[in-house]
């Protein structure tokens, strides 16, 4: 039985850091869970839309934690111009965040079109940025969409853009099926996939009245985790962490209408291990956590280090407060349940 | 456009009642609903599995309530024999509720098994008891099996019951997908078929991450709504009310583990009207509502009254608040919305 593993620092390509109090809180635990590069999702309130804000925001980010590098993305949006995309590639800032919800105002019947963005891909398909999509369509009761297959709906889509654009890298986030983990397969070598520590685990029935485990994409069926298992067991090199982590305040999500998100951050490596640990992917872990995705971004880190698991019991803490003037908490991932690595402090 | 509607008092041949505080809550609130027969759950605290017990707690139900008929049923258990079920008929007793959990005993590798009842359900079908099904098999990871699919791969259970007693009287409670509609249709006489007014109403979405909508089976997609939208519709005399209206205190649903259950029993007939009206099925709620379930049960009723819908708005509660020494709240289906037909108080 192996005891310990030693690894570089891992990458989450897919992190919601939050602002203000919720901020201070999540960035200086990036490290406590064995990560030194994040990439970080734009929607903030009001959302990342030009290079000026990602740049002020990065700015606070590096003062927290200056031992994490931070790549930027901005919030993908009708006024985003061609002109933005090559002033945001000349400041570092990595790529473009889709959400549905920006897509449905130009939809038609509630299938996402795309072709108003075309000269903003266009223009990020020459300067090189990435494509980041969160591959859902709108539930629609008519057309028999809803949370359960809004991401298999969506899947031509990406096959589309991939079809429009072959040079340009698009990642399919947080991919919950086993129709996405075929079609990201099915397609070329630009097209990349993240995955969550959370989705490796759960099915429907961990969110069923469990709000702690409700997030978007939800989790699906029991066939459907194993797809996700499979394809990080086959190794291979266009899947990757990204956890999603999204932090809330334990009062909305313990209400009549949760909030979307799971918080992972302060014990990435550990979840991941655990759970790697059940399926025998140990193996994998560091091609999954540490390098694939950092290739298909081909992104050169500087700020890594090592890190030792080793195969001890790891209490996850019941909560992690946060905020001086309105004090809150935050309950994550497996709140009170005991993961069997940890990261070795010694 | 209709303004009215007169109806005789509906009978809910699926009721959880509850014990105590809850109980005393609920029961007064029968009436409210436009319910004057109903059909109560043996699932209490310990579960009511002898003629003594039921007959108690159709004591206290009528004592709270002399207006309102009570059917009393039992919980299948493998300590439930022959004898008991003769005494219970004896004593006016109407049926017999199987849960999956009472049953995943005798299961083999997730599949249930039934045969250990057979004895039960042979004397049940020669002195005219109903067999209650809670039709969903438990949940297995390497089967595929979860809460989205459990019912569906239930079915077959029904139909083998059903050809092994074709005489005995079958109800699977609490119908929610399309497959569940098309078996029930497809089998004789002696099946029956309940369907809540939540599951006529909510799809997959409206529970994720939405406790006071939570409750098992799971609602499900949206062909599987339209599936019970469209027997009603149909005016199919075998499928009737049974809306497993079972109250929670808050607390136990805006929580990190919510109870399954939404309660609806204090505005049965407006919600019922209100949903019916949505799809133009009005002119089927009186069959649904207050004719299909006693012919299937043979019952005859004698404290039905007149009810006389108006449409006109009429607020949900934000809550009903219970108990004298521990105060606590329900919070009802819909809590805030207003509905669109009410009940003639004049």
């Amino acid at each position: 039985m192996q005891k310990s593993l030693i690894l570089p620092s891992a990458s989450d390509f897919h992190i919601h850091l939050r602002q203000d109090d919720l901020m201070n809180m999540v960035v200086p635990r990036i490290a406590e869970g064995g990560i030194s590069l994040c990439y970080v999702m734009p929607n903030l309130k009001p959302p990342i839309t030009s290079t000026e804000q990602a740049l002020a925001y990065k700015d606070k980010l590096e003062k927290l934690e200056p031992n994490v590098t931070f790549l930027m993305s901005l919030y993908l949006s009708p006024d985003l111009t061609p002109e933005e995309i090559r002033k945001a590639k000349a400041a570092g800032i990595v790529g473009v965040k889709s959400y549905p919800r920006g897509v449905t105002t130009n939809s038609d019947s509630g299938i996402e079109s795309y072709t108003v963005y075309y000269p903003v891909f266009k223009t990020m398909e020459e300067v090189g940025m990435v494509l980041n999509l969160h591959g859902e369509i709108p539930s629609d009761i008519e057309q028999d969409i809803c949370v359960m297959n809004a991401e298999e709906k969506f899947l031509i889509h990406l096959k589309q853009l991939h079809n429009d654009f072959p040079k340009l890298k698009i990642v399919l986030e947080h991919a919950t099926t086993k129709a996405a983990v075929e079609m990201v397969k099915s397609l070329g070598d630009t097209i990349g996939c993240t995955i969550t520590i959370h989705h490796l685990q759960l099915i429907v029935d961990d969110w069923a009245g469990q709000c702690h485990n409700f997030c978007k994409p939800v989790a699906k069926f029991p066939h459907d985790r194993k797809a996700l298992r499979d394809v990080i067991l086959e190794g291979h090199p266009r899947f990757f962490l990204g956890t999603d982590s999204a932090p809330h305040p334990a009062h909305l999500k313990e209400c009549a209408q949760s909030c979307a998100g799971v918080f992972t951050t302060p014990l990435t490596l550990p979840y991941l291990a655990t759970i790697f640990d059940s399926f025998n992917a140990l193996p994998m872990l560091k091609s999954f956590a540490c390098e694939n995705g950092k290739k298909f971004y081909s992104v050169k880190e500087e700020k890594c280090r090592e890190i030792k698991l080793i195969k001890e019991t790891l209490p996850v803490p019941n909560s992690y407060p946060f905020g001086d003037t309105q004090p809150g908490i935050v309950i994550p991932f497996w709140s009170g349940k005991t993961l069997t690595w940890k990261i070795d402090q010694s």
